[in-house]
């Protein structure tokens, strides 16, 4: 395709190619970059096809909110460039004591061999002025990311990671963009007091089971969340239509949820990944009840592949195309409404410590956001646009694809490691599991028909007892009810989640036979 | 004194010096610190001599907060070291990309001759490794600090932080804290959060003319605002005794307020620096209602001094202890129950771009401030954390008071040149002002009695048409009306804000030139 390339029948252009990501940009010229430029990130992408949506789903808080004044007066600097601003409280870059920063990082262009990386340069080397944009034209510099920015980041790394998600997403709608975050914790924090309302009585769906931080954030700010049965393929749609069909607000205590949280791609703890067809069936529910669906993907490049005890792990990708073939595409990718916002984060694949992620969804959505976004967290640090920015840009994104690639055979190994030392040393009559095709976890279910002291003693109880004699031997994992979307309902089973992600094998060795024998205290055997 | 130096007495123990904060560093060993070392404050400060005072203001969401649960698991690994935690979705650092970074820093040691640094070494440098923890013995490393952390921040820049700010503050109750910050913006808007409740009809008093972003920040969350009368000498003790004394809920349709927010130093938009004496009545009144203070404190040290009208600057200070004692102290420095919560910054002395603050107040109030950030933004960045860190420490306590008596003089310097050419190019029949002796902010005063359109028309009509003609004329400021406590209250009075903190002479000069064009035009002049 072109970057002018007509559209296909069903409306929607072909995917862009890197190839056309760079002809785009040269065809685009110099960004225009200074400090506190504005980062819109529709400038970076590709054509639309279909219309977006309209939803109105806004909280009462939101919808007091107006734009911020002061940041809505570094707007009227637009287009004046003889303006003189006397307006903010910026601090003259002189004052930065940081004159420049030098860093080395991997080059995910060489081949392994080994376990030893070959090529003439295993590292690759970068450096950030104070003035590079003045000096050497360049598109960024510490004079710009160490200054104050907007909320929406600055416009280098946003048109990055625009250009990325288009490769990857392909949105199908008009109006999508992309704003940088402070990680996945906070934007969706923002997106609960955007979108939320305690006074309205408002609730929001999610898998039964769910990660914990997302219910802890939900449940003071008054927000009731409603479990969705899941089976291996993920969340089921038929429960999910069958609870919003039959949807009692009185018995609920609740308005019907117009939100559905969920983890599509290792979910988190139950490490399940749905497929594409699962996700088409979820997103024709939340069409017929106008739902809104908030994708949580941080893990969507740590899709695993099938698992075979023994067995070798596939070979990485020749291009970046095959790698993305190789990936069951996100709810973006189906939204022909825009009523999906995407949560990114760079923490799985790059660094937790960069607090660093991005949202996707449509213009409406991300206005909302920006709103909340720019009076609290505000934007992603300075040193972290800067530093990613240039990282990214070094590799260019065929690099990145590679390191993506990478990063998943890693993940692939690790889980390969910790699926053989659980075949090997779990008492398999007592505990079962599903091997995950995605994410950091292993989900336990233990079987606790065979404990004695069932049913005498609660689940509850039977679940504490084992997880205490298991700190006790020396080994930490999550239990299964920190997980629960309906904490007040009683624990129907029990399970443990386990992480693949840190732990070596000796390790990982060694902490599996510390559970097998405070299960085995626990039973009594 | 010594670090174990006994109480004086009126029960506070003397100032610590930069010599006792070395020899109590030598004392307690090397810093123990791993990923996600939890950096309470309380391992890095001197003894207490008050009791603090408990307080119960919380809201009903803070209320409704438990520790989240899996950072709370994190805790169960402290003082085992052989277990193995499976628990987490922590990434290994193998698969962070960045394996050092090197920087170039100013070396405040240096004198400035002519403008250009004397000396062998016009700029430090410092290198930052992964594995600087396990290799060299350090304190700190990229392994730890890309990946994820406590929202406390890490034990590493707490620890300095904590020092520096016992030799500046010296708080004379017990249990002072101090916890890592994204920035004072986000701050506020969580302490907004942990502090009050719309349900209870909450309200807060501040200054009358008071940071816009703040008011913003307040009133989506339904909290009311309500402006305190202030003078030259900042906020009036007399007015914010007489609006608790004589509050009434119904006409006010508000509870009597227990928070006051103030920006004490360098007031914004004011410009105002409450004495020492100010601070010790308004402190008094807010002990006599009960009130909380939040003293949000950017410019602390931009204390710049009495202006002169082409007078010289003041010598910067020899030693630490001249330093501070050349400033007026914090409200921190006169809390004896433990009523204050002190939001700093680190955008106007080091870089906006760091997002990167600091919060101090009781351990009780910290905690209930932890249990919002640890489900919204979370912790300074590490990149932020780690350059920052490894610069401060590069610096020592006395380098870091020397950059700061450099940067408050550049910013006396660029108050003087604003005054010089108000003084040369305003109308001053029409126009008055007090000169600032903090901050980054001349508040102008307009003469409205002389407009020829005055009282026909609306004083925010007058003010939008003079805000309207600079812009055209080519300036930007920021105009009065944006900053009132109380928006539905008429304007009474026209006001300009001006920055002096980035702009040459040469562009403040055309800037105010223009802005006297703009009001000579509306006057009709």
């Amino acid at each position: 395709m072109t970057v002018n390339g007509n559209a296909t029948q069903n409306g929607h252009h072909p995917r862009a190619t890197v190839l056309d990501i760079q002809q785009r940009r040269a065809e685009a010229g110099k960004l225009l970059s200074g400090i506190a430029s504005v980062g819109d990130s529709s400038r970076f992408r590709g054509p639309p096809a279909y219309q977006d949506f309209k939803l109105d789903h806004l909280s009462s808080e939101t919808k007091l909110r107006k734009p911020s004044r002061l940041k809505e007066a570094g707007r009227l600097l637009k287009g004046k460039p003889d303006i003189i601003s006397v307006a903010g409280g910026l601090p003259p870059s002189e004052n930065f004591p940081i004159e420049n920063i030098t860093f080395n990082f991997k080059n995910p262009n060489l081949e392994e061999t080994n376990g030893s990386l070959s090529g003439d340069q295993s590292h690759l080397s970068a450096t950030l002025g104070k003035y590079d944009t003045k000096d050497g034209g360049a598109d960024y510099d510490l004079s710009i990311a160490l200054n104050y920015s907007q909320t929406t980041g600055g416009p280098q790394l946003t048109r990055f990671l625009t250009e990325h998600s288009e490769l990857v997403l392909h949105p199908p709608y008009a109006d999508w963009k992309i704003l940088l975050t402070t990680g996945s914790t906070g934007t969706f924090e923002t997106l609960v007091r955007a979108y939320l309302d305690k006074e309205r009585r408002d609730s929001v769906l999610t898998e039964a089971y769910n990660y914990s931080t997302v219910l802890e954030t939900m449940r003071p700010q008054g927000i009731k969340v409603f479990g969705v049965s899941a089976d291996d393929d993920g969340l089921s749609p038929s429960n999910f239509d069958e609870i919003l069909s039959s949807w009692d607000e009185t018995a609920r205590g609740a308005r019907k949820p117009h939100i559905l949280y969920i983890i599509p791609t290792g979910q988190n703890p139950t490490g399940s990944t749905q497929s594409i067809e699962r996700r088409r069936e979820v997103y024709a529910v939340a069409q017929k009840h106008d739902v809104l669906i908030i994708e949580d993907d941080p893990y969507y490049f740590l899709q695993l592949g099938p698992y075979e005890k023994g067995g070798s792990v596939a070979e990485e990708p020749k291009t970046p195309e095959e790698f993305i073939a190789s990936l069951v595409p996100s709810y973006v990718s189906i939204d022909v409404d825009g009523r999906v916002i995407r949560i990114d984060s760079a923490s799985k694949v790059l660094a937790p410590g960069s607090r660093l992620g991005w949202v996707i969804g449509s213009e409406e959505i991300l206005q909302n956001y920006i709103r909340v976004a720019e009076l609290s967290n505000q934007v992603t640090n300075g040193f972290s646009q800067i530093i990613v920015w240039k990282l990214l840009e070094t590799w260019g994104h065929e690099g990145y694809f590679k390191w993506l690639a990478k990063i998943r055979k890693d993940y692939t190994l690790r889980r390969n490691v910790l699926l053989d030392v659980l075949d090997n040393h779990l008492p398999k009559d007592l505990i079962s599991w599903i091997p995950p095709s995605g994410g950091m976890f292993v989900w336990l279910k233990l079987d606790h028909s065979r404990h004695p002291d069932f049913p005498k003693r609660s689940l509850e109880e039977i679940e504490q007892e084992i997880f205490e004699e298991a700190v006790n031997q020396g080994v930490l994992f999550a239990r299964g009810s920190w997980f629960r979307a309906e904490p007040d309902i009683p624990v129907e089973n029990i399970f443990f989640r386990l992480s693949f992600s840190t732990a070596t094998k000796e390790q990982l060795t060694k902490a599996v036979q510390r559970l097998s024998a405070a299960i085995h205290k626990s039973f009594g055997l």
